[in-house]
This record gives C-alpha cells, sequence and structure tokens, in this order.
C-alpha cells in the first residue's frame, strides 16, 4: 500500500508518518511506500523498511498536485494548510492554498478516475472553525455551517467539495474536523488559543504559563495522539456509511481551564500549578468568548473515533510522547 | 440609483425588471439605470424612462464579470445559473457558471472595493437544494447543510463566499434560497418538479396534465410574484441584522398534491380538476421522495419575507399574471 501525505512536515504530520512506520500496515494492508510532501522537507521517517520519497513543493499547485496523482497513491492525507490568523491577514493567499490547493487536488483525482478508474481514499483534515456564532451549548452534528473567519469559509467550502466528488464516485473522501490540539508541542506561540496548551506544556517544564482568560472558559480538546488516531480511523472507514455528509465533527474532552488546572494538579502536584500566572488579557477573553464550548459527537462515537478519556489523559499523553515519561518539575 | 441583474433574461428575470419599472424605486431611491445582462439577450422593459442596456454574454467568465462591476451598479441581482439537471449531466459546465461564476463577480467586486471602497448591494439566489437528506420533518434554520447534488454543492459554495466576502466588508451580500417556484408559466418541461405546476397550470389552459406521484406528496411552493417580491425585499433589507450568515430559507406554501387539487377545485371548478390524469411514474416518485417537505422559516420571517397566503392564493396570482385574469376551462 502506498501512503501520501500532504503537509507531512506539521506537527500532526510528522506523527502521523512515526505512527505509520510503527503500525506497519493501514487498514490491515502492509504499507510498502510513503510519500511525504510538504512546502520544507518532511523528515524521512526513521526505521521505515519501503519506499521512503520526501517532496517538496507548493502543493496548492496545480502542476504539483499532478505529479503526486500521478504516482497513484492509495491513500492520501491532505493535511496541508494556512492557519487562522494567516487566512485572515492574507485573504488572497488563504483561498489560494486553503481552497484551491484542495480543489486541484480533487481536479486531478477526478481526471485520473476518468482515465483509469484511479479512487483514493482522502483523509482531508478539516476544523471546527466550520461553525460560528451564535451556538446552541452543546453542538449538534446537525448544526449549519456558518463560520466566523475565512479559515473556516475555506475549510467548509472543501467540505463541500469533498462530499460532492465523493458523492459522484470520483474520490472517497473523509473531512475531519479537529479539536484543539491540546498539549501542543514546542515553544508558546502567539495564537489565541496558545495558552490551553501553555498552562500545561509550560509547567510540566518547570517554567511559568501566563493565564489570560477566566478559570470558567470551557473548550474541545484533543491530544496529538487522538488526532493521529481519527486520520488513521478515518483512513480505514466503511464510508459507505456517510451518505452525502462526508464531514464528521470529532470527539474530544470538554473541558474549563479550571479542570485543566485540577488535572495538571493531579498529574504534577502544586509546584506545576503554581506556575500559572494570571494575567487577564481583554483582547484573548473576547477572541475565545466567540468560540464553541462542547459538541456532541454522536456520529463520530458511532463511526468509532475515539477521544481521549479525561484532560488528565491528555496530560499523560503529553508526558509519555514529549518528554519520555518525566516531568521536570517533580 | 443603477440596477444590474446578472440572468435577466430568465422567467424571474424578466418579472423582477418589470417590477422594478413598476415600482420606478428601490429602497425608497428612484432608479435611473438598469443593465440587464445574460447569455441571451433580455428584453428591454416596456415603459421605463431611464437608461436601460441590455448586455449580452457568458458572465461566468472572469473578463465579462469586470465589465459590469466596471460600471459601479448600486444593487446586482445575481440570478445566473444552469439548473440543477444539467450541472448534474455536466460537472465541468456546472462549476464553471454555478461557482465560477459568483467566485469571479465576488473577486472583482473586492478589487473595486480596495481601489475606491465600491460596496454594492448583491442579492444571490440560492435554493433550497443546499439542503439534503436525510431530512427533519420541518427543517429549522440552523439545518446543516449535505446537498444531494452537484447544484445544490455549488449554490452552498456561493453562500459560504458570499457570506465570507460580507463579514470582510468587501460587498454586502444577501441570499436568498428560493422554494420550488409554482406556477411557473410557459410550456411543460421534463423537469421532475414540473408536475407541481402541470397540474394547475395545463387544467386551467383547459388542456390535460400528468400527475405521476400520490396526492399524499408534500412540497414548498412560492408564486414567480412572490419570487420576486424577495429579491425586492433582499435588496432593501438592513443586512446588519443578520450576522455571519448571509442566506436565508425563504417562505413558502406548504401543500401537498391533494391540497392543491383542492384549491384547483375552489378556484377553477371540477372541470378543471377532471383534466388531471394520474399516471404513476416510480422514477419520479424517487426523485420526489428524497426532497424536503416542508421549512420553519422564522428567520425570514422576523426579516419581513412575506410568502403566499395559501395556494389557492398562488393559483389566483398565476391567473392574474399570467391569463389576464381569465381562466380557459370556466
Amino acid at each position: 500500500m502506498h501512503i501520501a501525505t500532504i503537509g507531512a512536515a506539521g506537527m500532526i504530520g510528522r506523527k502521523l508518518s512515526d505512527r505509520l512506520v510503527r503500525d506497519g500496515a493501514l487498514d490491515g494492508r502492509a504499507i510498502g511506500r510513503l510519500t511525504l510532501a510538504d512546502v520544507v522537507p518532511a523528515e524521512s521517517p526513521a526505521g521505515f523498511s519501503g519506499q521512503a520519497d520526501v517532496w517538496s513543493g507548493d502543493f496548492s499547485d496545480a502542476s504539483e498536485i499532478q505529479k503526486l496523482v500521478d504516482i497513484r497513491p492509495d491513500v492520501i492525507f491532505h493535511l496541508a494548510a494556512i492557519v487562522s490568523g494567516e487566512a485572515e491577514a492574507d485573504f488572497e493567499k488563504g483561498y489560494r492554498i486553503n481552497m484551491d490547493g484542495m480543489r486541484h487536488l480533487l481536479e486531478a483525482i477526478r481526471l485520473a478516475h476518468l482515465s483509469d478508474g484511479y479512487k483514493p481514499r482522502l483523509v482531508f483534515t478539516s476544523s471546527l472553525a466550520v461553525f460560528g456564532p451564535p451556538f446552541p451549548a452543546i453542538i449538534p452534528d446537525e448544526f449549519h455551517l456558518t463560520p466566523a473567519t475565512s479559515y473556516g469559509t475555506q475549510k467548509a467550502i472543501c467540505e463541500l467539495l469533498l462530499a460532492d466528488y465523493s458523492r459522484k464516485g470520483f474520490v472517497d473522501g473523509v473531512g475531519i474536523r479537529l479539536p484543539t490540539i491540546c498539549v501542543r508541542p514546542g515553544k508558546p506561540n502567539r495564537a489565541a488559543s496558545g495558552f490551553f496548551s501553555g498552562i500545561i506544556r509550560e509547567p510540566l517544564n518547570g517554567v511559568e504559563a501566563v493565564l489570560p482568560v477566566a478559570d470558567t472558559v470551557r473548550h474541545w480538546h484533543a491530544s496529538p495522539r487522538s488526532a493521529v488516531g481519527f486520520l488513521i480511523h478515518a483512513a480505514g472507514l466503511d464510508t459507505s456509511r456517510l451518505g452525502n455528509d462526508r464531514s464528521i465533527s470529532m470527539p474530544g474532552v470538554s473541558a474549563t481551564v479550571g479542570d485543566e488546572i485540577e488535572a495538571l494538579r493531579k498529574v504534577a502536584g502544586e509546584r506545576a500549578v503554581g506556575l500559572i500566572r494570571r494575567e487577564p488579557d481583554e483582547a484573548i477573553q473576547r477572541i475565545v468568548g466567540g468560540w464553541a464550548e462542547q459538541y456532541d459527537p454522536r456520529r463520530a462515537l458511532e463511526l468509532g473515533f475515539r477521544a481521549d478519556a479525561s484532560f488528565e489523559a491528555i496530560i499523560r499523553a503529553h508526558i509519555e510522547d514529549e518528554m519520555g515519561g518525566k516531568v521536570a518539575v517533580d
């Protein structure tokens, strides 16, 4: 089996490659070839016995995408996107990368299908940013998409295209709407959502973290490990169960900031919690106040997608996967 | 005020022009200029004292659209589309006309906005085909869009683009999702929905009509007169009330085929009803069985959109507007 990932150099892309190599198979079929595409060269995963090719280029470009479709991967993971803040700041770039890129990919697949019946499984990472306020307290699977950002709009359009190309039989697509990834590894960043990860990651490393919002703020989280699990599950899913609705809101852990802090206390003790410094920031409070708090991911659960068991489990996964199982503050 | 219509030669486009000329004003401002664009030349409306220009060309083409934006209409009605059956049969043409056409229009407006602040009101005719089964018995405004056709997909994508370009302040957009238009004037056509109009229009003219489905089939109707009323109302709407959700399901008359027949009996008598010949057609039954039956158009009603009062009123509007007030079978 030949698997290609577009966006392979990103955090989730790298973890996906590692998991595929570790598993050695996908949906019961041995993985013989990996093609890792991104705008910067991805690292070739260690310990893979098959053929691994690293491709770098602008895969929102129709000619680059064509090359990828020419080698006929059985499964394509399409993870590439510019993030919300950048898509909002650069309108043209957002539509070019996040929307036209997907359309070029689907068109190349459609033409290949018409020529030789090619029909790959295409797993697309959408986002819960397809939803926009006003929200009900708990968002059902049948809630309409009224994105509040260009990024969310582009993801929603990709979902519609994916569904229509799948309905017509050109591709076998699944879109998964990821929760906010937590604990995101690496350095603190300036994203408005950064503190959800920061107040866990920094204290676990013995470093102070700033908390700009109230303890009562509720949000929807999934660990990087779960996110990779969603992708793998989507790649093996029986898509005949999806009907015309090819994109699915992923399950997550609903937790308040206070819940996060209590879980940190349980896992890493009082000293870690003491490293969280409350510094209210009205701008961030306003942004986060417009986000959804919780979903009812009934459909995903029925389809076998599984979230982390608790926020404590999210922290323990981070310690295992990123810190070699050891916490610095202990 | 300068008003442009794209798709001015179609049935709704023609009726819209007639109404604009009759009113002489839109949203309290005198209409001084009409630009009527379509792939075939529209008829110039009779009795208009201002400047009326008829433009023919392919207005899904970026350069044709640019010419229209260059003359800076205050209001643009974008009604142009290829219909559902054609979009399903010709995938590429459907995306080109129904989706790329809208994007070219929005892009031309955005660039004009960036150059001189131009920001027209853009009224877009979407369709209830943005919804797809499985449906609840009555579809609420917050129901998700999972179109079952390429046409519905293209309309849903246009809605998302319209909302994002409006949110960013490039255009002032309103999308209206029209019910099935009934009684559609003119000759019988081969559309699966044709009989909803046919069983009224033909008997009123003393001609036999075929009914391929059961009397219990329920559907959502609006007269051509109401559809034009929706467009006019949308052009004058206070769009600050719309938030990020710029497209609105229009109110309609929920009626079964049996209700239609009873209304016909009341308006035109037993002889008219006797001209309906029941000839069940499984193919049509299957298609129509996948359609939504009824909506809860709360938002549209709150925003002041008004449907026909009853199915009887729909028939009487047809007799007034298309038959000079006289029924042939009497």
